[in-house]
């Protein structure tokens, strides 16, 4: 098998078997396939795409290129959630525990962050004690025990993705359907759960644009696992703005607690609940609303609140910030954001939201940058609030003084502020289930 | 400016600027742009196409990646002639003595053959005594004192193109036209002759399969001379069988000596006579029946012969090889191929017939091995002859006899004999003149 034929066959709309797949991935990790065919193959890929067969091939490929999470004796138990990312996106501190709460188990590996802010370990980190390394023993004891852990990303998963990944990124052969989806999906295969539940961003502060786009994207992950043996659904919800009202590793901390109490931001608490529901649903195999109900009692009950300060307290965290946030890092310096004009606010813009918080410190611009836990933005005002002059609009957070002015201005920038209200947009644009692909 | 800006705008049908143009080949021949890059690009060209500008401006950069040969000195005179390949293709032994004959100036750098046989470089290495290595003193020196100097190409010539080249035949991007027509013109703009005749070639033994893929690709060359102020034309010939009778370095030598005493076969004549009419026409500005005319009555009236005398010995060569071909190298040992059947021969493969002389040791299988220059074929059969078992259909020559039985194989798959003779084919598709693409 030569690397120049399966790239003629990709080139010329063929469809590559599933040796042919393995021959590249394999190739690819060992460094017999050089990058020029690599990229080579991915713009041919990027133009003619790839069939759900060779789509679910090259996830499988990559997934079992490097260590795997062996999650079989949990069963239908195990359910790991994912989603694309977005800026105030703390959702996995919420729903993990209100799963684990119902019975799940959720065995998860979290990343750090680039970009906006950092990952749910960097916001995890920024509760007292909390250990995101763990021990391969550690981590299956405390899932046992607890049903939930959520450590940093270890060993060496799906190395052939973040090798393609990295070639992808500077060859401008990201932006392909079946791509994307094998990258997630490579991962979350290696990472073990037998059911899982994507959230599917979409809008300016997304790598997807429109609902359609993430609807397309979605579909394409909910196939590949279909052909893997997995029970995957996908939430599609809008990250035209930034998801609820706090952004910053702490501060996500402390909405995230605000949700467990059954208070805080009505939207975010939405989206926690419908993709709690959807782990409920895809683990136990019954139908949404019914999931909801249980998810909304759980939530309410106090019983996911628990299972968070379990959970916290198990893996070295402090557990009385759930029930005492000052204990959380805070900030030495703030600067109230006001309104300079009325009117009302018609757009935030989630990407320049993320930015200024990267301005405050809150994310990370390099690999290797240290992130400042308590920096960040509280909002006051969102999309569709009336705004008078002298209004707060947003709290801005750092421990670095210097940094305030720049990082007001560009969250100034963010601000949209018009005559007319917009059309209130869906939070959750649709969910694309097993059954929806078939 | 950024290479992934670059390739993004290109995936996208975007035109490149002429700057984009510059700053990817200056990038590849410094090793800026990694290969990754540069593979990428070029497979979305292979979808996405460059326009004539885009297409002239590649040409441009490459051919002024590295050394270039001013021959502007020669005003109009200086003329090149460059075929595309093919099997037995003796062409520039015979068009450019014709050419030089009638006052123009051919200073010509020629290649090595890789595949099939010898390239020019290799049949001029035959004549015992020819320097095919000359310094740029002497290659100048003789070149307007004779009009006529054919070397081994020196120097750092279109380096991009070499590099671009040697990553497209591994990643699948040969393929595509405005990718072809500028690799070879690079070549010859960076040659420095002011009027380029071009021989493209289709057929069975070509890169070309079909007039039509041809007259494109000659056409996209005949463009980018007009842009970069050169004058061009290409004939298109037919490479359906082995061009002449001869194949094979010396044996190649052979053959051409005869078409320039007159005589020899019918279509590696009329070929001549085509090339050189369109070297006459670019440079003196006549029509081509005008041209025809001369470089019919040079080759007849033996002006063409005694050119090609004339250059032989100033190139330090055995000119009396011109009328005692036996001075040339002669294989020791030969087989005769006889018919085993009866009927017409309707077809000789041209590159069965090429892969044949590589066994015989004609040409090369990797870039330093060394060739036989005695060894070959002369074909006594062509396609439309009537053949009776026991007849003459070829004759193999070799130094080590060992390989013959091999290569008679394999010159017998050439063949096709049948019942009925095929439709005749034209030898000559048609020229594309500077006027054509107007």
């Amino acid at each position: 098998m030569r690397m120049y034929d399966i790239i003629k066959k990709k080139r010329d709309g063929g469809e590559l078997s599933t040796a042919e797949i393995e021959f590249f991935i394999n190739g690819l990790v060992r460094g017999d396939v050089p990058d020029y065919q690599a990229s080579a193959l991915c713009m041919a890929v990027f133009y003619r795409g790839m069939t759900e067969r060779e789509t679910a091939d090259l996830t499988q490929a990559m997934a079992e290129s490097g260590d795997t999470v062996n999650l079989s004796c949990f069963g239908d138990k195990s359910v790991d959630k994912h989603s694309t990312g977005g800026v105030g996106d703390k959702t996995t501190l919420i729903v993990a525990p209100l799963a684990a709460s119902l019975g799940c188990v959720v065995a998860k590996m979290s990343g750090r962050g680039l970009g906006h802010t950092g990952g749910t370990v960097d916001k995890l980190e920024s509760i007292p004690g909390y250990r995101t390394a763990l021990s391969p023993e550690e981590f299956f004891r405390q899932v046992e025990e607890s049903g939930i852990a959520v450590v940093g990303q270890t060993g060496n998963l799906a190395p052939a993705d973040k090798k393609l990944y990295a070639l992808r990124d500077v060859t401008a052969t990201v932006d392909s359907l079946p791509l994307i989806a094998s990258s997630i999906m490579s991962k979350k295969l290696a990472a073990g759960a037998h059911s899982i539940v994507l959230d599917v961003k979409c809008g300016s502060g997304a790598f997807m644009k429109t609902p359609e786009d993430a609807r397309a994207l979605a579909a394409e992950m909910v196939k590949i696992g279909a052909n893997s043996g997995r029970r995957v659904s996908a939430v599609i919800t809008d990250m035209d703005r930034p998801l609820g009202t706090h952004v910053g590793n702490a501060l996500e901390v402390r909405e995230a607690i605000e949700i467990l109490h059954g208070r805080g931001d009505a939207h975010l608490r939405e989206i926690c609940l419908t993709l709690a529901a959807q782990m409920i649903a895809l683990s136990r195999g019954v139908s949404h609303d019914e999931a909801l109900a249980l998810v909304t009692a759980a939530l309410d009950g106090g019983k996911a609140l628990a299972k968070f300060r379990e959970w916290i307290a198990r893996q070295g965290g402090d557990a009385r910030v759930a029930d005492d946030p000052s204990l959380l890092p805070q900030a030495a310096h703030c600067r109230e954001v006001k309104a300079e004009q009325g009117g009302i606010l018609t757009a935030v813009n989630a990407e320049t939201v993320g930015t200024a918080c990267v301005l405050l410190g809150a994310g990370r611009a390099a690999k290797d940058d240290a992130i400042d836990p308590a920096a960040g933005i509280v909002t006051a005002k969102t999309v569709g609030d009336e705004v008078c002059p002298g209004d707060l609009l947003a709290t801005l957070y750092a421990n670095d003084e210097s940094r305030l002015d720049e990082a007001e201005k560009r969250y100034r920038a963010a601000l949209t502020i018009g005559d007319t209200a917009p059309a209130a947009a869906p939070l959750v644009y649709g969910i694309v289930g097993p059954s929806d692909v078939r």
